[in-house]
């Protein structure tokens, strides 16, 4: 029989073409990057990240009565419950902050009125609250394990300055909070990344909204995934000097590990991200008096380049993680905390994807995502093996 | 270009063999399930649950000591941790149990000491404690909710006949505790199905066991996945009558609606399952004065698959869920906890699949599941939009 025969597996499914999408392009030639059919760069230099997200959800950019309302409807959304608040009190300040994210999306799904409903409205409110409310969540986790009381959110910030606000108990500075809001937008969105892809797949089973965005955020906190940027800051520190840049690059590709932040499995040129990131992150850098962190990046990120040209004759870029790191550090924003941003962010990616599969195009589809796999047949060969009672094993 | 031409899209990965897989093997064409050489159907009749999980886990079946050893081991690791308890206390009584147990499994991870570590035993730790755990977290939910105190876990019973005294507080019948621990033994694998493949896609990334488990709660919580055995139920007491089973096959399929329980992704005839859990419900609904569950299931089977070759020409078959639900519901287990009963056998195989993932030859491969997708430019053809300004929308 033909199923006998061991396939083709395509590994990782890099070939495979699985659906169509409305959301994004990510053209890895061009090193271009498309939300709806607007560049990254534009929205990054124009745009805020409420733009952004009504562009991800309602498929335009907003008009100014438009982009007022929405404001003020996800501030409106971004209080948590106060059971919520209680569970967070009880995990152990040691819990990883990825996993307290993953338990509180599912805890968030008992107080919202909209979960047992199946129209695309009900799932726009949901989308709205996840969006307003997984960056009040990471805000009081971490005010909770270091012993503080969580942040009430301030109305009249816009949704990068309130998460700073609601960290640190500062109102950010101008600057600040728009470097803020320029990550959120360049994280926004990224086509079938693993983390959305599994978030579609679990929607694909007509598992809820928050069922989805649970899998999805456990997904991101692989550190071939979102868990990177928490990689590249701990590769930093460990660098420590720019004059230690180029014995680090020769002594981890001799031992054939990684460089952390360089390449990616999509764009074979810039990240068109990645130097967006960067000088805001030498600026900021320079404002705390550490200017180390960015400067070591762009000594990696040359150093990096030419040894991959050297050694292997590949060109190799760096990544949207490179220099988010140093720039988030350099925000005062612990390291932990790198990844659970990235979810803040991607959230609006995420949940326009599972709005996809439920009533798009996909949602015509036959059912669930559900792939096949080849039994190796170790144990007795391609078929069963007699059973074997307990008193003869 | 080529990529602008839109291609044929793999919709749900029918075909697509994504790894080769020790664990199981189901052959759709024979109705034969097969978890690492040996054939359900022996499994069922000749073991228990925990020498089921002994054999996803290890790769063998236990001898008589390694069995006693494992089940001590097992009985060990029961208990939930205190903070875990006082957290789910926390949640709102109507809150879905699904959801409950998505949020449980990331908060267990705080609490176990090899979460952090990526070596093989401490996978094999993670996954005895996921196994040994889940239970516990389901039935002590159900007490929670119910305004009762969580019953401690006996050391004595089976998994089985544990779990069933520490929902009722009652140690069951011996009958009772073994047709529940032959459910068990059904559900505790079956390849590359939605919630295992999520299980996997999340394993690949790197993040750890219970990041992945999480996520396939999520996914086995859709209705075309495990909440299809609530749908059974809720069918059954729907149609309510045995003389009212042919008017809603008719009913039911001339309004283009499916009869939920009957069909499936992969088996062309009988699931091996079904007829194993049939018998069972029969046994039940006879004992406590409700024949009438399995009589109408059983008519439901006759007449469905009477009415799909009569008016489309296809022989269709009953699945796993539709004798389920019946004997489940004649066991005195609440209709929305059959699917959280699924996840707390499937728990066995997801746990043996992030193993494999993460150990087995499927580490070797590139990376991460990351599927292409077709971007469709609905907006401004393939490529972006020009940009447009606030003031201009």
């Amino acid at each position: 029989m033909q199923e006998e025969c061991k396939p083709t597996i395509d590994t990782g499914l890099r070939g495979i073409v699985v659906a169509s999408t409305n959301i994004s392009k990510v053209d890895g030639a061009a090193g271009k990057l498309i939300y709806r059919g607007y560049l990254v760069k534009d929205l990054a230099e124009n745009t805020t990240y409420e733009e952004v997200v009504f562009l991800l959800l309602y498929e335009k950019l907003p008009d100014p009565e438009e982009l007022a309302a929405f404001r003020a409807h996800l501030a409106a959304e971004r209080r948590l419950p106060d059971n919520v608040i209680a569970a967070l009190k009880t995990f152990s300040p040691d819990a990883l902050p990825m996993d307290v994210m993953q338990a509180g999306v599912a805890m968030l799904a008992q107080d919202d009125p909209d979960v047992k409903k199946i129209d695309r409205d009900a799932y726009l409110q949901m989308a709205i609250r996840l969006v307003a409310q997984l960056a009040t969540l990471l805000a009081a986790w971490h005010r909770i394990r270091k012993g503080l009381e969580p942040i009430d959110p301030k109305g009249d910030l816009g949704h990068a300055a309130n998460f700073l606000y609601m960290l640190s108990g500062e109102v950010p500075s101008a600057e600040m909070s728009r470097f803020f809001d320029v990550c959120l937008v360049l994280h926004a969105e990224h086509s079938f990344n693993a983390s959305t892809f599994t978030a579609r797949q679990i929607a694909s089973t007509r598992a809820h909204m928050y069922a989805a965005v649970g899998g999805a955020i456990g997904s991101l906190s692989g550190e071939l995934h979102g868990g990177a940027n928490v990689r590249v800051m701990e590769m930093l520190m460990r660098i420590g000097s720019v004059d230690q840049v180029e014995g680090y690059v020769q002594q981890e590709l001799e031992a054939g590990r990684v460089i952390f932040g360089l390449g990616h499995a999509v764009y074979q040129v810039d990240d068109p991200r990645a130097h967006i990131l960067a000088p805001m992150s030498k600026t900021m850098g320079e404002q705390i008096g550490q200017p180390q962190w960015y400067e070591i990046s762009q000594a990696l990120e040359k150093a990096g380049k030419a040894a991959f040209k050297a050694r292997k004759g590949i060109d190799i870029y760096v990544n949207v993680d490179f220099y988010s790191a140093s720039l988030y550090y350099a925000m005062n924003i612990e390291v932990d905390l790198f990844t659970p941003i990235f979810a803040i962010s991607r959230i609006a990616g995420w949940t326009a994807h599972v709005m996809e599969e439920r009533f798009g195009e996909a949602a015509a589809k036959p059912a669930l995502y559900r792939p096949k796999s080849f039994y190796t047949g170790d144990y007795c060969g391609p078929d069963e093996c007699a059973y074997v009672p307990m008193d003869e094993r």
